[in-house]
């Protein structure tokens, strides 16, 4: 049950936040969750990669696939051949999906096993996914996705022509039914714990970027754009 | 439909595989999917994240969480109070999830926006999973999931007492139906495209840990185990 006497864990009361639900309100850790707008876009403004899931012949599936944000509205694309599309039409009632995106911030080791975690953030959309079909949504919404994993480039690089527009699908969910979760801080060891001989703490994850690197057909006189060397 | 007159697209001819079936044979790009178990058990050894996916209410959902594998079987855990857990009886016909881990290694950069993509190695697992109660798998399944994130460490921890052990369901997943797929290289750009004046290329992503931070309330005198160093 929404529980709207308790301000969101990292929100600040009055700002913009996503609606209770049923289904957006964990079962447990419920101080680990969030549903200000700040917190939920920063997470996924940070990604690029969502894991969607969708339901077939009665059975759950997920899938890894690339997605972007623009404003209240999130964006995946694919194939006008691969099955969850094939399945979502503009004309037909959706396709219900959760999108998920997750950060993986830190190993969190606790002198007990049973207090061992990891530090992390994530974003869990529940909705119903359309097909868009206006042409200018959807010419935004494949810069967006281009421009998601790497913020610049979709001036940068040729604009789909008629024949790649045909082939690929667009589809929308609209962030409505939303929340985010994350952890943060060290283990927490039972306080009888705490003199066992055992190494505790986080051990922090690093992610970045290796160097460019060129494909072998590549004209020399191509420079590193900036967008890439800001990475 | 399986088609068991081609090889595995990464597997030796004859090399122990999983059986193909209608959903993990995927309706495009074939040829990224691959069967063999070296290259499944290679793609979940190096993860300990996974997006576990299963129906409520007739509706997807898709949560992030730790996983492990040994053998044939994956291990799920969480508390007794979660919401999928608690539908998952030993007594019930158990629960159908998607268990699905995704490694991004590059960004894939092409002259046309519609070739972008990434480079990645990606698990999906369909299957029934079911709640474990024989204590002795139970404890290998726990002592599992902490090894998954850090090698060595369940022998280098306090073991979970019973009441811990009481608060803790853990859930199995058995690896039969599954596949792997995966996208190596650079972009595969349109021979027209190779002369427009964009980079093209591929950006690999560097995933690595930074220097463990002991907890506050650490003593001084445990030092910084070697698999931590390892890492």
């Amino acid at each position: 049950m929404p529980d709207t006497a308790t301000p969101d864990s990292t929100g600040l009361p009055g700002a913009a936040a996503y609606e209770r639900t049923d289904r957006t309100v964990p079962s447990r850790s419920r101080e680990r969750a969030s549903y200000d707008h700040e917190t939920v876009h920063s997470i996924l403004d940070t990604a690029y990669l969502c894991h969607l899931g969708f339901v077939r012949d009665g059975a759950p599936v997920v899938l890894p696939t690339l997605f972007a944000r623009v404003g209240d509205r999130l964006y995946v694309h694919g194939s006008t051949g691969s099955r969850p599309l094939r399945t979502t039409g503009a004309a037909d009632a959706g396709l219900a999906v959760c999108l998920t995106v997750t950060h993986v911030d830190g190993l969190v080791l606790a002198r007990s096993a049973f207090h061992h975690s990891i530090n992390y953030r994530s974003v869990v959309v529940h909705g119903i996914a359309r097909t868009v079909t206006d042409p200018e949504e959807r010419r935004i919404a494949l810069d967006a996705i281009v421009d998601q994993v790497v913020p610049g480039r979709s001036t940068d690089s040729r604009p789909a022509d008629a024949k790649e527009l045909a082939a690929t699908a667009v589809i929308r969910l609209d962030l409505d039914e939303v929340s985010a979760k994350s952890r943060t801080g060290g283990p927490n060891d039972d306080p009888e714990d705490l003199s066992l001989p055992y190494w505790a703490g986080v051990v922090p994850l690093a992610h970045g970027y290796a160097a460019p690197v060129p494909s072998g057909d590549l004209d020399p006189s191509v420079q590193v754009p900036d967008y890439l060397t800001a990475l």
